[in-house]
């Protein structure tokens, strides 16, 4: 499978790229960085390091994409995952450097040269994609399949009561995605609560592995680990992100689906990117208002 | 306990004021009629009929009210309880008749002329205390306590995937309420699925009980039980009402509580009457977004 | 012509009254009090004084009415009409005393009583009517003619660029009352700087009358022609609710009229309360945009 | 002058381009294509026709942008321009093709190239210029200066009584590049209404010019000559985008400005688009209203 992962490295963004580096038949062909999580800047350095850990170092090109939301004031997560994102660790510099190309083009260019083999993984606010699919609305069907991790299922978000974080920083391209023509996988941020917890035995056996990528995985989620003790009442980390990765590239992961019509609240401030996902529970909207239908 | 029920008497809504009638300390002072459920002149008949069956035919008045929502096209509820919302029984038509006297006129005169003393159960619509408040606002500190069934806990509805029914007919009659100064309970459909629930199994233990009010109960739930066969595959109902009076009504029901801030959605028509209710697994605004502070 | 006004007693409010007051065969049934420019209380004794002026003294009921809007923060126009609405004049109080009977239960009376009799002008925010209408949905066909003052031909604001002070203070209140079914003539903020304007020259010729009238008008007007001078460079007055009972009640007034759909704004702060009035300048939407159809 | 025209091909689009190419120093180095008036593909043929009616073909790249809004359903205007936008003049395909690279990668590369040295006039949903702004945001304060047709001074619109054309089609785009930290100038709808219409007088004396260019303009002028005698009663027309050049472009044409806050419309469907400009009609927002402040 051929790869492209647009991320706002931090933190768990890490923890996802080391998985889709670990698939012996998944090449990743690029990654780009889209505003989200922390400083931009920041956000590239962590995407090459996390690649050089991964052994990847040189091998896969890092675009910069777009530095800030659609619309929307930037509202970033350094509360969460530490003013680096990676738990203050204060890696040092990799040797590789981002690429000069702007991430849209980047994305543009990789999948219309290559229609029907490019996955994207998303796993950031969907800056990136919008405009590419703005600027050049052919690839959406060009992708070969596009997996997201964002909203909830008409759930509690985690930025406020309706949202999830990387819908509520740009809602509008959440919007713009979803309307675009994508063939889409959604892992929401309510799943990843109930799939993705790592528990403070797993992450105690991770530690002991003591090889380079779990020492750094268990560096870079200190800080998460922190923020769950201080906000949740145990230590354990859920992973939203590395959970997109394993549903999207490791077999066996996914055991149950539905086919949903997703929409992402634009209009107002109090349920800002709220996203209304069609549920069963829910009377088909012409029987319970002809008015919406 | 002195008592006004505000209701869009159908289905549930009538097995709620057997619940109240039942209780040894609680007078009834007045039923309410609401926009709601079904056709408005219906809801007078049903409440009466209940009232009839409780034992208390004649002795509790009952007062129509706002046949309509403030602002929205109404939105019936037939398709779960029937046309008549009593599963289409055809009971006769009690010796009772509806006051001449306007639901708001008698809010409003029974609580200021009682300071202190009207405890209100509020099982429909909102539209008439919203009417209430806003004639005269001192309503809301005089009310000894108002029980409101409505809205989610930031969970799927049962109207659309953002809301529930009795914040969706009127939910600028629901935001005006939680913005009047009430001193307010709220019981969610959340809440409702979880702890209302009537399996195949306590509807069976209802029938065999074969007395005047157990039939009823069972004749008027028939609808209900046909509904939630077509839609969720197994023939238990939900009392949302009932729980409510319950909660409100009988020491011990209630086990657990939750101080939280109630936001109704009013501005987009996909998230129309959303709840916001405040959660611990949301940060504290001013953390995500100081611009939300 | 049988007459209630509903007033927010400040200022061109009170000029309003002296022109219905003046016509031999108009009868001022009752004047009823709404939320508006300044505090509640004090326009409930504007309203009896003026009419003591206009020589109306304990002759025309004056029913207090809702004291806040149904959902917004109220705003007030004190900073146009002075902290009393009098230009600060300190009359002395007068010998009638309101009414006990609420405004809304007043009007629903005295409309259903006199069924296509009652012409009413709304001089005020709409939040009386609006509760009015959804108590008893039938005044509106009840009621002979409803002229409104409110809004704007989609012109320049006073309170926003967007939105007139009437329809500001109580956009849904304005909604609920143009969705009501009522026979409507609207006089707007855009018609009265163009077709209201007092000039110096004019307000000159009225103060050399020295009648009580015209002196209570000149001392009335006072605070406006100050903020006429600091605002807008000259010294005249424009009379917005005083050319609407002049447009309704004087033969020959109104020389043009045109047949409009109007929409009040509701679900954004940034245009609150904008009314939509249709317009020749407009493509159908039809033309202009199916999806809009 | 260094120029950059954003433009949506079609009537009066290019007689801006006229107007632009006619002044002396003056030079056009790129014209750039957004989704508007017409299929997009033809506007791209229009602008290549206009250029070579100019004296310019061969000379002027022309850059094919962004065929479709952001976000919402893209609306023609073909009824106003015919379906090819030239009043389906049937002109011959031109020696000049477009060229390869994006409208909004050509517009950031000549911008960073050259910094504080290009102007540009957007007459066109601004779809180009949004995107172009988050790819990268430094091009915002690298323009010299932004002339942009479009809106209104909160005044009658031309697809709905609230909204212009330009901003109508794209208006998260337009609010985009108002928040983008742009040197803007606003021509409004409003402004051409009274300042560029062009009355059957002004067009004859063009047609009897007898040139090669004043034929092109009355040719391509003759759909919206019809439209205004179906719609308005007269043969004249308005030139809002050749009135933008003449602004931006012709020494003394600009006679008075006014420095205003203009805030875009996105959150309703009603009032989608409106254009909220700062006026002084209106009492600072802090004195109307403390909690708009
Ligand atoms: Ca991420
Ligand atoms: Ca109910
Ligand atoms: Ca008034
Ligand atoms: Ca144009």
């Amino acid at each position: 499978m051929r790869l492209i992962i647009d991320t706002d490295t931090a933190g768990d963004d890490c923890f996802s790229i080391l998985v889709a580096a670990a698939q012996p038949d998944v090449t990743i062909e690029a990654v780009t960085i889209c505003n989200g999580n922390i400083v931009f800047e920041q956000q590239i350095e962590n995407a090459l390091k996390t690649l050089e850990v991964a052994g990847l170092g040189g091998k896969v090109p890092v675009y910069p994409g777009c530095p800030k939301p659609l619309l929307r004031e930037h509202v970033n997560a350094a509360y969460v995952f530490g003013a680096d994102g990676m738990s203050n660790a204060g890696f040092p510099r990799t040797r590789q450097r981002p690429e000069k190309k702007h991430a849209v083009d980047a994305i543009i260019e990789t999948v219309l040269a290559n229609p029907g083999e490019i996955t994207i993984i998303a796993q950031a606010p969907l800056t990136n994609l919008a405009v590419a699919a703005t600027m050049e609305p052919r690839i959406a069907k060009a992708v070969k399949h596009l997996w997201i991790m964002g909203g909830t299922d008409n759930g509690v978000g985690n930025v406020t009561p309706a949202a999830e974080y990387n819908f509520y920083v740009d809602p509008e391209a959440a919007a713009m995605v979803f309307n675009a023509g994508f063939d889409i996988s959604l892992v929401t941020w309510t799943l990843s609560l109930s799939s993705s917890l790592m528990t403070e035995g797993d992450l105690a056996e991770v530690a002991a592995m003591g090889t380079a990528k779990s020492d750094f995985f268990t560096t870079v989620n200190e800080s998460q680990v922190q923020f769950s003790r201080d906000h949740y009442g145990h230590a354990g980390t859920v992973h939203p992100d590395a959970l997109t990765s394993a549903c999207a590239l490791v077999p066996g992961v996914v055991t149950e689906t539905a086919e949903c019509l997703v929409q992402i609240e634009l209009d107002s401030l109090l349920t800002r990117a709220y996203s209304s996902v069609s549920s069963p529970r829910v009377p088909k909207q012409e029987i319970a208002d002809p008015s919406l239908g």
